[in-house]
């Protein structure tokens, strides 16, 4: 199949369960909203060695949030309930509470499955919190040195998709590398996904498990490494020298899908992109099996 | 005291001992330096919820850099010498390694205790990896996707300087925001400390333990809370509706008093700020006293 | 009135015919298309000494552009219709054929009056022009040092409304500040709309004509210029310290209307706020009255 | 001769004649100055259509400015002396005067050459502007709505250079357009010099006059087209599928000689990069001539 020109290869990504909250951070403007969700969000591309995996998922208008301020969505997502639970209370409680002017609402109104994040965090007013309502919600104010910090009791956690991923190969690394931005581009602000990797991309994909040192649960994914041609049998065409990887995790398979084709639709635009692939592991480990051909109606 | 115009307390901030490396973070150009800064200083604004305390030093020009390309210097910090050196693997591997284009380098050469994080990642490489020369430091090249990852072999730990600190007292909320900005905006670039802190700064100072919920470490300073005033005995001027704190980490205490003294310059220059002051506990927990009148030579 | 607790005056702001082209600026990804977009939006705050009136309006998913790139739309107003074509091929000719990866289209197509800036650029390809069909418009492809750059043929002109505006005033500088910043950023990607003014705020309102340099246009407005509290009668109140204005100029007065209901709306949830207004000259000079309190429905 | 294996050819850009302001723009934080900056700045990329060529310069910490905030530095040129007076009253009146905060100082104090921009705008202030001393220098505050905005009596002019570059050439788009990005990024900040384009790059280098339309003073410079190869004899080698030109305007011959340098460091570093050129006019229309081969001591 070819989109834009470029090939793309038949092929499926694997995805995964997990479990995603999603946290409404408020501020005076969206610079400041932006500030607390850029670290709050931090430290946060994989759990092979991070604490969690999330990312900004959108700007939300002033009149699309509880306490009527510029508001972003972040995602936050771990295969562990439990873990995912503690992410909450503590990347709220250490990068919204602290944040100048920064509110934390729920963005999961409507899951059935609550978690008391906010509850928790309350404890912090050390007996001088309060109960308050905004919007109909149950909400704590802490008082604390800028004023009242406004949480929401309680969080809504789901099941979503983690691992939504293509290749993006180009005939050089900035041709690959300029295609993977547009692709991250294309998803910013379209709800549902997050790309949980340095500015959404992905520069030095894995496999699981290893070939060498069996004591690692992932390393390089050596038959995509440009620069060990002629040393090992690489599956990327000859006029490959870089490839750079998108990971989506979002809340359902459709958006994951959506969100697939959006980066695949822009990423073929840019000159010097040779082919479009993506990542499983023959279906051995995930749920999810998404076929880029039938992204495209084929 | 006066500086501008505005009262600055006769009091000190109290400072502690904490360990800290200096990663230096190269790209084919600042902002995808910044891109892989970002991610690797994020969740890592106070050590009692975060794995680390981190953020961007300053920018280093392409002749300041072991591989002549544009550079961001990145602090991290932990009071644990052991979790210092698990963060800086975990940091570098999930946030660097994985960043487009990226590169990174120790910024400590003279530093005599050294921790060989480039030599644990490189296992990443599965036996692909080699030793390469980088402007006379041994580093890896790790064949990944995008083509080689270079990172330096170990890094520099050395003991610094962690909870300097202002508070910023406003005659409102906007007013000690600006300042705020003003002072964070006055130490960024300056080189030898970090503000880690979302925005580089802090809503919500913290007092040691709590008076009702004893299970917590750290709870509000409910005598700096501002929408307390007539709950609880405040120790803030009757016009002050709002307060942010500044926390300075640094490699020394010299530069750390460099920074407070930048800060309180900056902040006293906005409208409507009504006092400085600074946090301590009565000189029990930390070793470095830092007095803000010796700061200006009274 | 009051809304959110603060003070609206029962007053009006008075608008003025314009004629307004709308560009659509697109590129390989938001970022290159807003670096053309900012440099041919520049010097262009207000036509008494600017050749244009001009702002970004919104971002474009890639889905909405001629060409299917990332794209960003912005208006370029002038009272006089001569001046503002030739400002769009000035300002297209040296600001988007000139920035990487950029092409400029129409972004009215449906305006009956049309004006062939793109005809008039092509001259620039010197005999090698030649005409090209993108999405069903006519275009012109220009080759260029980068590769070919795309205009379209004839852009719409359509009457529009210009000077919008609302006063904010706060007890100090830093709350009328921030309440300008979060009330530009309540309209920003609203879409209809520009703030041409730099931030979109305007720290320096003035009146028509002059009481003692006759020589001037316009100079400043002394009734609300606080620092003349004591020498000259202000018409604001006390405790009002610094006054910013936004002024608005759209596609009709609907939008406008809009856009100066939702920056109320934000600018009154900032701390600080005291009072808010809105500028006219009696009805003598512009054609359209907005009452702000036509705006909340009493 | 070759620069990290890229060849330079043995070629020389030549250069012009121009006369340069600086303005030190200052406000609360840099963001804000940048506001400002970037407004005063836009639609000035070349004299062909703009009324100026200007730029930012550098940022400058608070103890650099006169009013010991946030700077920003701004260059402002024009060949004729009388156009940059012009342009600076307009700029700094439209630009900095009507920014939140913002404030302009002279930054060539000691230039002997002087105008008196400020005086000119003063008259803004109808009779209640009063001089005012700012760090020595002679400043007039005009009372606005924000307060008072503080403006230099008069700006040094000097005679500077115009016109300094090079020719970036790629095996693709994106390979050029990521190189000409680390060119412009290694000399911002530098200090002296501006890259007046959209983000400081050229995507359409022109050719002076043309031979078709004859009543065009430049068009596109087709023998540097690479979508023009089979058509017209090229001066580019066979695998260039893209140029990007750096235009580099500075204070003197010496600071554009380095920042070409440093240009030219940082862009073959960037994969895909397959030649440096320059452009000239064979010596007929500049006094300068700078031959890269010297810039590397060949």
């Amino acid at each position: 199949m070819f989109v834009n020109g470029v090939e793309v290869e038949d092929t499926y990504c694997e995805c995964f369960d997990v479990y995603v909250s999603r946290v409404i951070v408020t501020a005076y403007n969206h610079c400041l909203a932006e500030t607390a969700a850029i670290e709050m969000t931090g430290f946060a591309t994989s759990v092979i060695m991070c604490p969690a995996e999330a990312g900004i998922e959108r700007k939300l208008g002033f009149e699309e949030t509880p306490d009527g301020r510029a508001g972003i969505s972040v995602l936050i997502c771990h295969p562990s309930k439990k873990t995912l639970q503690n992410q909450l209370v503590a990347r709220i409680g250490q990068c919204v509470l602290t944040a100048p002017t920064a509110n934390a609402f729920d963005g999961l109104s409507e899951a059935e499955e609550r978690f008391d994040a906010g509850n928790k965090l309350r404890y912090f007013g050390d007996g001088f919190e309060r109960e308050v309502e905004v919007s109909g919600r149950k909400c704590w104010a802490i008082p604390v040195m800028e004023g009242d910090f406004i949480v929401e009791n309680d969080f809504g956690i789901v099941k979503g998709v983690a691992g939504g991923n293509i290749f993006i190969m180009g005939e050089n690394q900035p041709s690959a590398l300029s295609a993977a931005i547009a692709a991250v581009d294309a998803v910013r602000n379209m709800g549902g996904v997050i790309t949980p990797f340095p500015g959404g991309i992905v520069a030095s994909g894995s496999k699981v498990g290893a070939n060498k040192y069996k004591f690692l649960k992932a390393t390089t994914n050596e038959r995509y490494a440009p620069t060990l041609r002629g040393k090992v049998e690489l599956e990327i065409p000859e006029n490959v020298k870089a490839i750079y990887e998108i990971v989506i995790n979002g809340l359902n398979e459709e958006v994951v899908k959506e969100a697939i084709k959006r980066c695949i639709l822009s990423a073929t635009r840019i000159p010097g992109v040779v082919k479009i692939s993506a990542g499983n592991y023959g279906g051995k480990l995930g749920k999810y099996k998404i076929y880029l051909s039938d992204l495209f109606g084929q």
